[in-house]
């Protein structure tokens, strides 16, 4: 079943407001097993209002339109669908008495352009309306179904919830299982590569990547009946995805790298504190972005200053002469210097140089070192990162994560 | 002139990620004199992509479409735009390039697909990309324009102002200037209510308010024929809607919070560290995120424990136990104790509870204490707060800057 969303909005032409109804319906649809092939936005005018339903009801089993069911002479949604579907537009008693109550309990006069309200296209089942004047329909007229709701998302999506998905679930008789295979250390075509004959012969589970900074993400899809023989269908697949691409898979369930960590830190009882430089506080700020995170993150130090370096992380000022505060032997005595002061079992450190500024021709723009310092000793890493500021000290923290990953899974650090 | 704008991506379809692209280019095509009459949305499907833009071809004179450049077989743009307008693609030889250069300062292999993001349509002008490996293009062919960026914001929208926006003013002759106004402190309902008349009656300049987490920014672009132009027409609105919302407009030129922060203490010559609890090193980033900050940023503290808390920050354990480390009593202690072992002119510290879990009757989830230490004492601001854990510590961070610039700039606190 093929479903197209069309969103009635000249200010959505205009970029007055994003566009969250469509991510939302296309989110429920999905998950219902609709396939959405077309989303289309268009303006309160009628000749392209109603092109846009007829070009959408030509080439899906459902339309779902947001907004336009106003009382305004703009608000013109039930008239493109009535005339697309050749059906007269009628007053609906029960919808005027609706109307006139709810005028009557918010004690505002109700003026005559409101009674449009209504009016829907003959045959339409009526969607109420809690949270606005404007009650939305469902039609169906010939073999194609048209949901009309309104544009407000405070009033679309209880409506969807409540009134249009338990409908659906009937209609659609599918259900999706999903899950997110979440990769770091290997570039998105990469992975593209080394998955290509799976992801050409995908059906049932489809395999489709996304890429956020840094990292790449698969979700693997499957069409089914039941949870039991989703995961039946999923599982072969992702035990071949994780085969190909290696330990660069940190979960396949969809957790963060710093979801993982703490994880993997709570297993073990461990405890954890950061010392950074250039991520200034970004390290810390994901960690404690995790709910429960105190039981094993303890504290973190942004210092940025040599002198805090020194004074809060025990660095000594013989090392920032020697190499600088962009050093391996910087990174070391910032990661040891935490863990000894914080009294935890690791103690993660950053240092690099973000960029614009600051970069010289033997330390670039992008240059970061990571340590981890655990009871034996500290593992540093050195990574060459591209990108602005805000990329680069994104990637570090990424890195930073990873190393205390891999030595927590007893996974080998490519080291400097 | 009419542009139609194309989305394509299957995440877009699946509702994985909100469309902000087809917001940021009509905005920018709107005040461009540009009408965009349809916006689409696509998956990586050639047939339906040739479809989309063959339709959008036969409406409008320009068509602009984002995503689908990368390198993979799932991205299909180039293609179906050169199917549609007859070219074939060709191997841009400065591209290639352009490329080879980018893998090999990022230290990683090129995979041969990647060579895929050399190849654009015949007698594509390119556009640079300084933030990924995929270059746009602009196609004229026949009287149609087509123009090709890339999908992520971050790579799209400096193309579209550094190389898209100069050529699009020449052909519409229209020039824009656009200024921004950030305000912290009244909501956007509020904000829209004091300004209804201008905002109705605005037509050269135009303004357009747009809410971010906790923040209000309103754009006020004017058509004009150059920047005194610009400015003369913008001015007298920009200062008749300070005088209207008076000091919680922090930037008239669109620079943030922090930003402003940061710039003030520059001025001064003053320095800042800052103690965290419930933010956890979110509002030191959000600084660190500024280049060139460590000329009065010295450093942070994510004092997430309470041993921490009394170690790091020397808060006692008597005011702990006797107020708890959610307390005015505490931000003030952490604030105080911060800018002592700092040696800063300024210290600033949060604490609060961020949830979900940890709330109570007396002490909810959302209740947090922000506090400014100077040299003469510490400032506490109390705030309740609603949202999830992410916009919760996003809040507080806006709140505790806030207070260092109304501190700054001699602006009342309402202090609890």
């Amino acid at each position: 079943m093929t479903a197209e969303i069309i969103s009635v909005g000249t200010e959505l032409l205009m970029g007055q407001i994003v566009n969250t109804n469509a991510q939302y319906l296309s989110q429920k649809l999905a998950s219902l097993g609709i396939n959405v092939y077309h989303q289309a936005t268009v303006g309160d005018n009628p000749a392209r209002l109603k092109e846009t339903v007829r070009h959408a009801l030509s080439r899906a089993d459902i339309i779902v339109l947001s907004g336009g069911l106003g009382p305004t002479g703009d608000d013109l949604t039930k008239e493109a669908v009535a005339d697309a579907l050749a059906r007269r537009l009628v007053r609906f008693a029960d919808a005027e008495e609706t109307l006139r109550a709810r005028f009557l309990a918010m004690g505002r006069d109700m003026t005559p352009n409101n009674l449009r309200q209504a009016d829907f296209p003959d045959g339409s089942e009526l969607l109420k309306n809690p949270n606005g004047t404007a009650q939305g329909c469902i039609l169906r007229a010939e073999d194609k179904i048209a949901i009309l709701l309104p544009g407000p998302p405070q009033e679309l999506i209880p409506m969807f919830e409540n009134e249009v998905a338990p409908r659906l679930e009937k209609l659609s008789g599918v259900k999706l299982y999903s899950r997110e295979i979440r990769v770091f250390g290997m570039g998105e075509s990469s992975v593209e590569y080394a998955l290509r004959d799976l992801m050409r012969r995908q059906d049932n589970p489809t395999i489709a990547p996304y890429a956020k900074t840094g990292e790449v993400t698969l979700r693997v899809t499957a069409r089914c009946e039941d949870e039991t023989m989703g995961e039946a269908l999923s599982l072969p697949v992702i035990d071949e995805i994780k085969k190909r691409l290696g330990d660069v898979v940190y979960s396949t369930s969809g957790v963060t790298l710093a979801g993982v960590c703490a994880g993997l830190l709570m297993e073990k009882n461990a405890t954890l504190a950061v010392a950074e430089s250039c991520t200034g506080g970004l390290l810390s700020s994901v960690l404690v972005d995790i709910p429960g995170i105190s039981d094993c993150f303890m504290e973190g130090a942004a210092t940025y200053s040599d002198l805090a370096k020194c004074r809060r992380l025990g660095v000594l000022s013989a090392t920032l002469d020697a190499y600088g505060a962009v050093s391996a032997e910087c990174a070391k005595e910032m990661a040891l210097g935490m863990r000894r002061g914080a009294l935890t079992d690791y103690a993660l450190s950053v240092t690099g140089i973000a960029g614009p500024g600051g970069g010289t021709a033997k330390k670039p723009v992008g240059l970061v070192y990571v340590a981890l310092a655990d009871e034996e000793r500290a593992t540093v890493k050195k990574v060459l990162l591209s990108g602005d500021r805000a990329r680069i000290r994104a990637l570090a923290v990424l890195h930073a994560l990873d190393l205390l990953r891999r030595r927590l899974c007893g996974l080998p650090v490519a080291q400097e």
